[in-house]
């Protein structure tokens, strides 16, 4: 009969999943890792990884994955591919219902379903991303070096990283939608003093286009006034939407539209199930954090599961 | 004249300080990492390193450490080799003073000084740490498949690992000064249950012998009487001292002997003053969320500087 109880389950195999699928497997814990598809989550989106330390030379993102899911996979990971549809949080065990019917249970849970950009949704949009569209100022701005780029947004994150991408983009054209900006004053106050940073009022990117990268884009004022603009990369920071669809998250006491708080352990509010990696709720979304909560969220599994009378 | 003041100073060198000096590099913050010896902290004194994501085959300390320095540098790190022995975090700019008496100050602050494990003091110990002495069964637990290691202390960290490693090691016996262990009721019950492990209770270590590892240690118990036990590693797990002595360990309401709390963000209780690695007051000490928290400090630095009006 095919095993359906493990004493953790460990839901996404990004860095944070796969992490914890190492932690897991090194400690010989009964694990199963749910992936949807192909291990590495958003890395795989991630065409070139400069900041996962201890890789002076950079890595793509898919060999980055690969290395990770290895890693794991020399001590033992257990797989299976599916997509968690449902589950039952409310009682021990804790169960778990994949898009086939299939029904799984376990213990102790990990949570690593990650988050996404929030994309605008134009032509190009897709075909450039790691090519001149970005989602991540901190990954990517040192690629953009005396060139000129476009940012997309007007919160804290668009205005702050824009001032950040100054420091190595000649210009920086930032357009927003509204006509003013969301965020913090003295963060605008910068911004606005910023020289190097232009600003395109109450208005929206249509389309990005080019040939091997980028090159211009095609912006409509909310009079429909159409113009283009040539750019050598566009940052598109209109927010990260939690991959949550599939959690309670009422018990979680999900927040900002389906991120899990935990304390610093990444305990959440359901004693024996974790959150680890980008749908934590947080401030920083990086391959190496995503990472280190992983190990972290293993580490307090098996407290958990030490210390119960399960 | 030599520069004295910067933006933001990571202090310590190992892998929280190299990977908060990867991220303050690629950020061009005007930074400096102050290490005090070669960079690398803990690590240097790692023989292998088999659980830091994305090196299938391991790697050693030695080569971690060099690899995330040689990451950080081709970012253009700025370092400086000093021992510093005191600060004064009460005002900003916030002010450091080394042994030789050179005073430098910055407006945020990173503190990354590790911790180090509590040491027997016994003949054989630092010679045979890692090469089967261990002060982390996380960490080596896996190097011990069917053999026999002794277990050094009485705690819930000692108990809980001297459980673990039975899931590696054909025998495990533990070694307790007194008569009781200290451990959580419950994980002391799980241990007694295990028949992989026995007890030698009112007892110490008193040397550890060998060839090119661990072959016996010698234990005296309470009475005086000697004897000799063979075995093929020593985890010695009876705590973990913080390396804050330089530390103004009040104002950041210090804990557990000097250990730092944070939030999940890595901010201490002083403004623009963050904490990562070892020295955080937490549960969980590996390398990869140390360096996961080094890349969250210096995101936090970057917003405590972007929205203060220092």
């Amino acid at each position: 009969m095919k095993k359906t109880h493990f004493e953790l389950i460990i839901l996404g195999s990004g860095p944070a999943g796969l992490t914890a699928g190492l932690y897991a497997a090194r400690a010989r814990l009964d694990h199963l890792l749910i992936e949807k598809g192909a291990a590495g989550g958003q890395v795989l989106l991630t065409d070139w990884v400069d900041n996962y330390p201890g890789f002076p030379d950079g890595l793509s993102g898919f060999e980055l994955a690969e290395k990770m899911e290895a890693h794991a996979r020399r001590f033992g990971l257990n797989t299976l591919t599916a997509n968690v549809v449902s589950m039952d949080l409310s009682q021990t065990p804790k169960r778990l219902t994949t898009e086939d019917g299939e029904q799984l249970s376990c213990n102790a849970l990990i949570i690593c379903t990650g988050a996404r950009p929030q994309l605008l949704g134009i032509p190009g949009e897709v075909e450039f991303t790691g090519r001149g569209v970005s989602y991540c100022a901190t990954c990517d701005a040192p690629f953009y070096r005396n060139m000129h780029v476009a940012v997309v947004g007007g919160g804290n994150t668009a205005v702050q990283e824009a001032s950040h991408l100054t420091k190595f983009a000649s210009r920086v054209t930032l357009i927003h939608r509204r006509d003013a900006l969301r965020a913090t004053k003295i963060v605008q106050e910068r911004a606005f003093a910023n020289d190097k940073i232009d600003f395109i009022w109450n208005s929206h990117i249509t389309a990005i286009e080019g040939e091997k990268g980028v090159e211009r884009i095609h912006i409509k004022d909310n009079s429909g006034k159409e113009t283009s603009l040539a750019v050598d990369g566009v940052f598109i920071l209109i927010g990260v939407i939690p991959n949550s669809e599939m959690l309670p998250l009422q018990l979680l006491k999900a927040e900002h539209g389906g991120f899990i708080p935990t304390d610093n352990e990444t305990r959440t509010a359901i004693a024996g199930v974790m959150a680890a990696g980008d749908i934590r709720s947080k401030e920083v979304r990086q391959i190496v954090n995503a990472a280190g909560e992983g190990a972290t969220a293993v580490l307090a599994a098996e407290h958990y599961l030490n210390n119960s009378t399960l």
